[in-house]
Parts: C-alpha cells; sequence; structure tokens
C-alpha cells in the first residue's frame, strides 16, 4: 500500500482564523487576524536558523512560544499563560472538504501529516479535527524542518516505502518542489483562502505536478 | 492531556500465532510455531547489536528479515518472496480486550504504540487490527531500540509531555523497569498465553507499577 502525506498548516487546516479566534477570545480589543499573521511571519525565520545549522533542532511548538512572546511585544499585549495561548495551534479547523477526502483516501492509501509541526501538535489536531491519519511523519522524524530534503525522505523510510511510492500534498508550490527533488510524487490542493481574501501566492499549480485536484475529495478520486 | 504509550509485541497482539499463521500458509510441512518461536528468538541478539553501538540504526523490519533468511536456513526451508512472508508481522491479531480497552482508553488519554517495531509497521499493524492510535512512537523515533532509555524519553518529548504525563503500557516487566528509570508511569498487563501453554515468564508483576491491571478494558477503568 503507497502513502499519501500531507502538508497541514494551510493545505489541511485554516490556521489564520483559528489562531485568530483562539486570540480574540484572550485579547477582544487586538486585531486578532493581525495578530495571527504576525505570529506566522515569525515561523519561516525561526525554522531557516534550524535549517540553516545555526541552531540544533527544536520542536515547532517551542519556536512557537518564542515568536509568540516577540508578538505580543509588538502588540503591547500582556499573557499570563503562554502555553495555553500557544495551544491555539492545536485548534485549527480542517477545511471543509479534508475529513470526507482523508476519509476517502484512506481506501487506497496510508495517509499521515508530513507537517514542520511536531507529533503532539500534530496528535491534538487530529483530535480538534477528526484527521483520521495512520501515522505521523515529518520534521520531528528528521530533526529538521521542511523544505529540506531529509524530511521527505526519512518520512518515506519510516513508512517502509520508497519515495516514489509517496505523494506530498500540499497547497504550497516550493514545498510540492523540494518533495519532488527529493523523488516523491507530488500533488497540488489550492487554499486560495489561507492567507484571506487579498491572498496572490499559490493561487495555481507552478510544477509538473503528478496530480493536481480542487479538494481532498477531488484528489481521493484522483488517487 | 496525558498519553499512554504500549509496548505492542505481546501486549497488544498475538505475534507467536498469528505468525505461524502466515508460516503454515507458505510452508504446510514445517513446525509453524516452532518456526514463530525461532523468527523471534534472533530479535533480541539482532536489536542488541545495535543497542550496544556496533551497528548503526536499522529499522525492525530490516533486522526481521535478516532473521528470516537465518531461520529458513535452519529449518531447511526455502522462500522465493522474503519480503511477502516478512509483512507476517504486520498482520498480528489484537488480543480480544485490546481494541475495546484502546477505544476506552482513548476518551480519557492520548494513545501511541511505543514498539521497537517501525513506523510503518505499526501503522499496517494498526490498519489489520483496527488498533485506533494517535500517534505512532517509539524506536524510529529515538534511532535506537528498547529499553535504551532515549525510546522512552524522546517518546514522551514528541507528544510534547515530561515523562511523568506518560505511562508506558506492557506484559513485560524489564519494559517497565526500563521506562520506570526514565522517569515515566508504568501500568503492567499480564499476557500469559504469549509465549503458548509452558509460559513462564511475565507471569506476574514483579516491579512496583502504577497500575496492574486484567486486561485493557480494565485498564481503561483505572487510567
Amino acid at each position: 500500500m503507497r502513502a499519501f502525506i500531507f502538508d497541514v498548516f494551510g493545505t489541511c487546516v485554516d490556521w489564520r482564523t483559528s489562531v485568530a479566534r483562539e486570540v480574540a477570545e484572550v485579547f477582544p480589543e487586538v486585531d486578532a487576524l493581525g495578530f495571527a499573521d504576525a505570529w506566522r511571519g515569525e515561523y519561516q525565520p525561526a525554522m531557516e536558523r534550524i535549517r540553516a545549522g545555526g541552531r540544533g533542532y527544536v520542536r515547532l511548538d517551542v519556536l512557537h512560544e518564542e515568536n509568540l512572546v516577540r508578538v505580543l511585544d509588538r502588540f503591547g499585549a500582556h499573557c499570563n499563560d503562554l502555553s495555553a495561548l500557544n495551544r491555539a495551534w492545536e485548534k485549527l479547523d480542517p477545511w471543509p472538504d479534508v475529513v470526507p477526502g482523508l476519509k476517502a483516501l484512506r481506501d487506497k492509501a496510508l495517509i499521515a501529516p508530513c507537517s514542520n509541526g511536531s507529533i503532539g501538535m500534530m496528535a491534538r489536531l487530529a483530535r480538534w479535527g477528526g484527521l483520521p491519519w495512520d501515522a505521523i511523519v515529518g520534521a520531528d522524524i528528521a530533526g529538521d524542518y521542511k523544505p529540506k530534503p531529509a524530511v521527505y525522505l526519512r518520512s518515506a523510510e519510516v513508512l517502509g516505502l520508497a519515495p516514489g511510492d509517496v505523494t506530498m500534498v500540499a497547497a504550497h508550490n516550493d514545498d510540492l518542489k523540494a518533495a519532488q527533488q527529493a523523488g516523491l510524487r507530488t500533488a497540488f490542493v489550492a487554499r486560495p483562502e489561507e492567507h484571506g481574501a487579498g491572498q496572490e501566492s499559490d493561487l495555481v499549480p507552478n510544477g509538473d505536478w503528478d496530480i493536481v485536484a480542487d479538494n481532498f475529495v477531488d484528489l481521493a478520486r484522483r488517487a
């Protein structure tokens, strides 16, 4: 049985409005969507230091909490329980097609998140949204962050599969490009509202991906 | 939410009669239970070389296939498709209390296998037996084999939990002893038929375990 592995933030779940909802509960006076965007804006720089070797591997939960401190400061907000607010990233709603699509795909393949999120985050996120994963692969398995090739290769390896028997699914062309270069198959599903109404990135596929699907239910049909 | 992590071979699944069933299909003339015992007999020595540092980490799937070659030779048997027969270890029946017990426990805690088996083996085994895991931790996460402390500690870490918030469940006292020394909580469930009628080991708990349960349904009640 082959496998489909999935980017999660943006591809499976709507992190932006979900994080904003949690922020609004704690800080009703703050621009919650702006806060969510700022928090997510710290994501790539924090991982980049680790990818570049300037810092040993640290789980994304920890990076998120460090980033939260900076964003709180920028918004002039104060939070008594950082780790409770940090769990906003474990309460992200799946896009409506995700659960039915994954359930259908599960009849044809093993399915697992291949996220930069930790195994614990992914497990709690699966509970929150009812995501029926067979396993969890990704950054924690490799001790490094996507798009480093080790994350895709090690994820295939621990599943006991050759890279060519694994399809990476993402709403982000750069994730698929890295997966393809590592020898995996690729599937693109656009998420034009990930960044809100003004989104300009990743509206269309811009590589030679093996599958381009409208949503996860369509993906299951084409798989 | 705390976590319960589980030994799998023997504790969750009846490897001996299940492997024997697969062996009997390929070699009707061979003593299938003897073959299963001999194959399992190669398990600890193969891992011990890795635990002792004499060999880098190799997934259990690979060790099982190397061990199979030796056992086939000893039984004077020939097999054209080693990897098909090796998948016997992904077709192991759970003990009857395991699925109802895990489903009940899942209301109280995250549940995950902490096995020396690989993530792929565990995912396919979960499909075979309907085991409702939240995540898969264990040897592949640590790049080493139980009872090395890194396997228990790293499993707790990737779940984002302190060792004391994780309970190791096993039918083997030595597994629990190592988990306890690493700072985890412990639960013992006897499996007096794991090795067949003549079993003499692990019939009773022989340590100060936090929980001693009759079976997994009882475990869920006591958790």
